[in-house]
């Protein structure tokens, strides 16, 4: 019931405001026997942190976690595990606090609350993605323990776009994607496609205006038989998860909306024996069937807003219902997209670690 | 932890195979006093029923529910209330029990659970979304009490697009458009493009082949507050219940993808005062910001794939890995999009209905 | 959050009004691969049965339960179990409707829904336990799968008790017990006391008055492990499963309420090893260690109230608040208690179910 | 699914071992703009903390919470609020590391998941209850602005018992009983049992030994509708927060065990008229019927083990399944009974405010 938690086994509950003296997760449902130290964390939390480069927020904060519960001799103990990052950035939104800001979460709160924390955006803020790429970190090893790892990367930004034909060709190269995906500052892995989209960044910044962007998701294959029917599908939950990031407006498993296009002819992935074992010609379904993996590689995409808090003035109304005109205080990310990449990547390794989970009780 | 049900306050459990006596549906929270009949439902159920025009799956079933709890004098008491809709028609698959189907569910269920009830497709057919309907039909008299309504149309098969400029210009007739749509035997409100979607059905129709399909939500405007930050934003759970829909594969909201290409100042939607109320210039955000509803009408769009099950011959395996020729004993649904349209309705009435009543706990 | 179920992964929701043409359950979770067939239900709900002997309620129904769902060649799939069981006899309350019954349930159902299915005391009747019954037998086979099997027996009414030393000495002889047990009208496995019970029941049916009793429940040995801390521990859960129990009024594991009076080095049970394996000397913990099975019998008792409606006239109000005298319509179960041995063992074998399922996600 | 939460709306998630840097809990689900500052939580803690006298466990901490998050000027936003209390004391457990200790959590643990994290007794410490403590000093905010007040006193140790005659006078003084119980080192509203109990625990104290005790717990009267039906009884969940607590051995409403030897005539609670008001006689049922709060004030009881650490030698068993002898290297609370009352008082206190905040959703 309560909505700052997700999973079912392995659960995550995040809790605290960019302005307060920190944000955190507590996991609970980790399995013990599970090795891990602040470090695993540190080396996820380095990806999404803000100031990574020019072009993200210049927030800048180490987000080391603290362990505080939950480990033992550096495992998993199967108690909850808490992790706090200490907020050492605190923007001030005083002097816009009694102004409506346009496609952000201030005017809604309100309405459902009575009262907004309007410092650094309270609860909404993006800070509070941190606490899912710690949790994430924690969800991957658990994934690494059955072979499994996931990849998110950027796949377009204004009209800048990296093909790679996943459907059609299920076959492609997980490591080397991977590699260059973590070598690029925008979670690019083509360096040509990268340099288009610096350049479009930085006219971008020049107007003082914000853009959208897409990510894309593969996964090494899945073991087959992970989601639950009907309503607990792998593709809903992985919908959920994302669309519980800020700023996510579209989610596709697979060939997505073009399906819309295609005859069954066509989107059917034709069962094949290939080195002994079952897999699909094509993979359009992107990994997952009648909710369920089909042991091929997990594929989806998800599109990100462009930041709704811009250089440039903005009309907007005052508590009172009074015209006014918004300048925002401070800078903001240029393209959330990127930032976004390190905390998809944790949602859906997540989600897949609940599903690990979950499949031990599908048979007697 | 179930797969089987969906919602936290409003809550519905399916259950049942096409191929048992009957299929079913428990709703546990509704709130008492509302008034309810088996006619109600009846009237949701014929929408969605099969055999509704030549171009769904010929299965003729009368689906007239049967109410078993939860009602008193017409009224609802704040019991389950269980819905029974039972099977008159039985496909058999017995001739193609062991053959892997394309881009079905027979082969992850047996991975999963070690079993699959062939038989009509088991739990895996779409014949439990009936149950959906029927309890969508509750939903909606919850809705209606606050004035809400959703429509659900068919916006998209093969090239055939009709295009509603929603984003852009916010205040439509909902009336109206709703009106049409139920007057069409594809959920299309517009007669030219209708028109045109008959004859591509009829094309593909000749081919032996099916179909994907774009089905397009709307609402009158909803109250400000539904919704729950982080975890259950609505648009989160929007997501969920529409990807827990067989053959789902995209999801969006307001603008989905097209944000890739859109800037801050493009996309934001300016808070403006009309007829002394807060609204906004566009509804880009497709009436929900940071996962709650901001008064505007919801908008979004789901995308459905080809049914899999095709008149074509296609190559699989069998169970023992050989190849083998799969012929569909029976004909199928061209497009599934045209009756996941009451489906996709009805889960949108259900989160609605839902968030309804979780927002009664929002303040002291 | 919906009020009609029960459990986490093995789940259990119960429908239907004692009015309506059918009661029924559906479990969701059940592991795939099981066999279970409608005579395996049957079996158990006989036991429950009114009408079983001329001491508890005269109201008589075959109770023969109907598989809905969830079984494909008298195994389970893994989908939902739907199991009815049809309504034969409809008491009327026609006559008493406007009247309050004393400690019975239908003044709060009023003041809580403002509506209350007065037909056969609608929801709140006990015949929603015949559900429980037939989830129980399902769980039980689970049970099984691990040579776990459980027993509850009467162990006193009024003043005649039958005691046995458990805590003790935990060295009992279970099948014994448990087949002497379902000799008995009264499920009491003592001979003696049986005669002594019935002729107390007797005594309290001239006096047209009902009377409380305990149920005693052992178990063969559990496997340690099965619980989890701090709010889902085994404790807790039997005690809400049993609480859950019209008519419950006190529940204890072990020695309960006596370690009040107890020393700590009197109540400790001292580990010992026995034929090879890590045992306790005594049970005064019931088998349960900090909310987890410690690897000795479970063993706990349950207190039930006096059937509140009897055959004596009792004064009361109407719903105008006028003061009137009450006179039930039809007789009642002199002894709640005796049918709800049944029940008892069903609820304790739907937590143990659960909970050896949950224990599959607690190591890596 | 997760072990370490407990509640539906306003729910509470602990976490922390006595040994790590502190312990917290984070509430969720709590209304917007309900006034709290950590004094108010402050207040609350210093009740249950150790070394409050001399005979509960010298473990002196100051135990001053720190609210993290979900506070804006002074009041609930909505958001998680999430309280830290640091740990100050550690008590080593170094050398009896390998011993299985009688009668506590070790053994338990280390079969469940093969790692006990022994420091300080790890997450079985009773040191979490601190975190309930002050999750029910938030729930006491939410029951005082509907009028609602709890209390739960030490009834008896031992042979030393305090009587008060609460089923047959529903009508006693709740104040001054709270007055009385708020000045007792041993939660203990009457002067001459208290003096009694004092002298009781100084002999168990001679003895290196320890001792149970049963605690009682009543209320103001409560708004009637509170608890829902069949699983989700207020007596159901009241159970389960009881027995979730460390050392809750039994659990009674009411008359509890006594009604094995009640008559329905005699049992029954008989609805009178009192000021205009619909109230019971007697108040038999401890002020719930069919699960559901009938306006009468709640009462109930529960008993807790003695401490089973105790300063005397026992033999027990090391890992190696070697016989060795066990003495416990620190003191321990003489009676967990005692500061078991808070924690007793919270938990009931978090149980209402859950079922008030459910109530909302019952009608339409």
């Amino acid at each position: 019931m309560s909505s700052n938690n997700f999973g079912q086994i392995f659960k995550i509950s995040t809790f605290g405001e960019s302005h307060g003296k920190a944000i955190g997760v507590v996991i609970d449902g980790c399995p013990a026997g599970l090795s891990l130290t602040e470090d695993d964390i540190f080396l996820e939390l380095k990806k999404r942190r803000p100031g990574f480069n020019a072009l993200t927020s210049p927030r800048k904060e180490e987000d080391r976690p603290i362990i505080l519960s939950g480990i033992f001799e550096n495992k998993t103990t199967g108690a909850p595990i808490c992790i706090l990052i200490e907020n050492q950035v605190k923007n001030s939104y005083e002097e816009i606090k009694d102004l409506l800001r346009p496609s952000h979460g201030n005017f809604t709160y309100l309405q459902k609350y009575g009262i907004f924390d309007y410092q650094g955006g309270g609860r909404a803020s993006a800070r509070e993605t941190a606490c899912r790429v710690a949790a994430g970190a924690v969800a991957k090893k658990i994934l690494k323990n059955e072979k499994i790892e996931v990849l998110a990367f950027l796949k377009k930004i204004s009209d800048v776009e990296f093909n790679l034909p996943l459907s059609k060709n299920p076959a492609f190269n997980f490591q080397d994607l991977q590699k260059k995906t973590h070598k690029s500052p925008l979670f690019c892995p083509d360096k040509n496609t990268e340099k288009k989209m610096l350049l479009k960044l930085n006219e971008i910044k020049k107007e003082n205006d914000s853009i959208g962007g897409i990510i894309e998701v593969i996964s090494t294959p899945l073991p087959p038989g992970l989601g639950d029917p009907i309503y607990e599908k792998l593709s809903a939950n992985l919908a959920k998860a994302l669309f519980s990031i800020p700023a996510c407006m579209g989610f596709e498993i697979g060939e997505g909306f073009n399906v819309a296009s295609l005859k069954g002819s066509e989107h059917n992935d034709l069962f094949i024996l290939k080195k002994n074992k079952v897999v699909t010609k094509t993979n359009n379904c992107g990994g997952i069937l009648a909710g369920i993996s089909n042991g091929m590689p997990l594929h989806l995409k998800a599109a990100f807003k462009p930041t709704p808090s811009i250089g440039r003035l903005q009309e907007t109304l005052n508590l009172k219902n009074e015209k006014k005109m918004l300048k925002m205080p401070s800078s903001h990310d240029l393209c959330l997209a990127i930032r976004a990449c390190p905390v998809v990547e944790a949602m859906v390794a997540i989600v897949l670690a609940d599903a690990l989970l979950m499949n031990r009780c599908s048979k007697i």
